[in-house]
């Protein structure tokens, strides 16, 4: 194999591809990178079994082929090589591939790429195509929700819900729940699937689309794997097995009392009254919500006291009710609009926030118990 | 006591305090921040026992007093005030202390201040004035080569030695030596002294100088302790005691050869072909100076090979000779000078790196067993 390429489209690729690289590979091959040169075609690939992923770029092939490098110190040596072009030629007898770019010169061990399990593309008739951005905003404002823990693991993906123009995305770890909808603009109107998807696989994703220039996204999906296609990348992921909660009996139909608030008042807020309690296991902070005020304390028998008044409009009772902070923290990072609703029944049921203008978007939360 | 002060004074002060409060303090007074309020001067103490600080900032001060907060806790709610006035008063018979800015109301339990070593002051004769960007520039060039385990504790500190107009930083960790002088206007000339100065210290005293305007920092010193006083801060540290070998008999009187490189070159050919060799405990790269070539390689059995090719000039024997790469990066890093003169005579000899055009800086480092 012999080829010539720039060092921007190998190192983009790369960077994608090295997300599918375990810290702690199942097996030594899976800590490499296979590439295949043909018909001026790069294919690039890198699974942990979990998830696959391929970059194409295009490339002067010389001589086809494929090899195997380890997959950290190729992304290294690419990361610093000196020149703007890449010259990779791999040496069958010895075993060795050498990687030259202007002065520099790399002869790497390369790796039996027989034993490489390359990706299989997911064949099937589901699929939808999704505008980059929108994706993004679904997975970003409910993947956060998830369960990081191993235990239950439904709980550690989010659950992506199509019925016809609706998209749902879906997250929990059942002290919190976050569902994002889009009502899509093309209207196909005969597909349902309820897919979980691991909640890293949507991360990344999410980090990897992130660019000013929205793209389309395909999504293949059958019972057990799903592939996202788009520009020169295309990732294939297992779901996760079992019965996610049905979201909608988690969402409480009405409210007695709502709050409207600044979202970033709010915010800053929290920040400060938690301080005091965030050793504690459960960063209890109490919500006093009266007709004008919000008043936030908290309280560590160690460390001291804290409180702050915000001014709110409530429309209902006046109640008294306590949260992990870190729950509602970590929502309202995704809240982009100016002004939130808080929502709530009784100091004991589940309450809600919602952001004001994305009515889209709902985030239900348990109280806890009040610190004494 | 009872003061009002602006956040950007406190905040500033207590960033720089924070420095002498350890992660792991050998009293729980020790994780305290003094506060000594009178003569609507704020005295803000820390103290590990090795180093004290004390900063001092204006307040409008309603009731003297002093008090000790825990330090983490008191600069994070510092830091997230929502105010630019913070009022502080303490309430003597609760031990608590209500800290108010803007909206937001904290209550922190107090220490108990008679508890807390307070910071004796060091009085001496022995004192010299430096500006801040000289004594930056004498610690970053020297401090790195340090010992960072605590086996022999001379080498975890920089050598001070004042001799009369000169100044001289040293620091080695016997495999390496960096030597920078200064030459002092003022020309004092009945000082001699050899101070070892913790290099903790010393980097600390440089990230906490480092400012677009240079100060005059006073710096005082007696057999076993040195202050250093320079706008509203005083920090007084423990010096280490031992004899510091003799860095001019370290430093070879000539060299047979030497080689003109361009910094940023000899730079980044190294930190590519340290790739290879970095898994290993030595990181060893081996140079070979030809008349107008520098090939630098290095050679991992389990990895690959790497080799690069610099211009250079060199006056003298071509030579062939190996190093722990880390030793000779740590050095160019500091290089801000666009050559370098790598100085040599045998390959198992001390070599030498000088920045061309610093004629006050030099670098020794032993060469290492060259890799099979």
């Amino acid at each position: 194999m012999n080829f010539i390429c720039t060092k921007n489209d190998l190192l983009q690729a790369i960077q994608i591809n090295i997300k599918a690289i375990s810290s702690k590979p199942q097996m030594p091959i899976l800590s490499g990178i296979y590439i295949h040169a043909k018909n001026d075609i790069l294919k690039i690939e890198t699974t942990d079994y979990d998830i696959g992923i391929i970059c194409k770029i295009t490339a002067d092939i010389k001589e086809e082929g494929t090899l195997v490098l380890p997959g950290k110190y190729f992304a290294d040596v690419i990361k610093t090589l000196p020149g703007e072009e890449i010259e990779i030629a791999s040496n069958s007898e010895q075993n060795t591939v050498t990687i030259k770019s202007n002065t520099a010169k790399f002869n790497l061990l390369s790796m039996a790429s027989s034993e490489f399990p390359k990706i299989k593309k997911l064949e099937s008739n589901n699929n939808i195509s999704i505008k980059s951005n929108v994706l993004i905003d679904l997975i970003k404002k409910t993947s956060f929700a998830c369960a990081t823990e191993m235990m239950r693991p439904v709980f550690t993906g989010c659950l992506f819900d199509l019925n016809n123009a609706e998209i749902t995305m879906a997250a929990t770890n059942t002290h919190r729940l976050a569902v994002k909808k889009e009502i899509m603009d093309d209207n196909k109107t005969n597909i349902t699937a309820k897919l979980i998807i691991p909640a890293k696989i949507l991360n990344d994703l999410s980090t990897l689309l992130a660019s000013d220039i929205p793209t389309d996204v395909d999504i293949i999906y059958s019972h057990n794997q799903i592939s996202f296609s788009y520009d020169n990348v295309y990732i294939v992921s297992r779901l996760i097995e079992g019965q996610f909660p049905d979201y909608n009996n988690v969402i409480p139909p009405s409210f007695s009392s709502s709050a409207l608030i600044k979202t970033r008042e709010l915010q800053s807020a929290i920040d400060r009254v938690a301080l005091i309690s965030r050793s504690n296991q459960y960063n209890i902070i109490t919500l006093n919500f009266d007709t004008n005020n919000l008043l936030l304390s908290s309280n560590n028998p160690e460390i001291g006291k804290a409180e702050e008044n915000i001014n709110i409009k409530l429309n209902g009772q006046p109640i008294s009710i306590a949260f992990n902070a870190r729950y509602i923290l970590d929502m309202l990072k995704y809240i982009n609009t100016e002004d939130i609703t808080f929502s709530f029944n009784t100091e004991t049921s589940p309450a809600s926030i919602k952001a004001v203008g994305d009515d889209l978007f709902i985030y239900v939360v348990t109280p806890v118990r009040k610190a004494i």
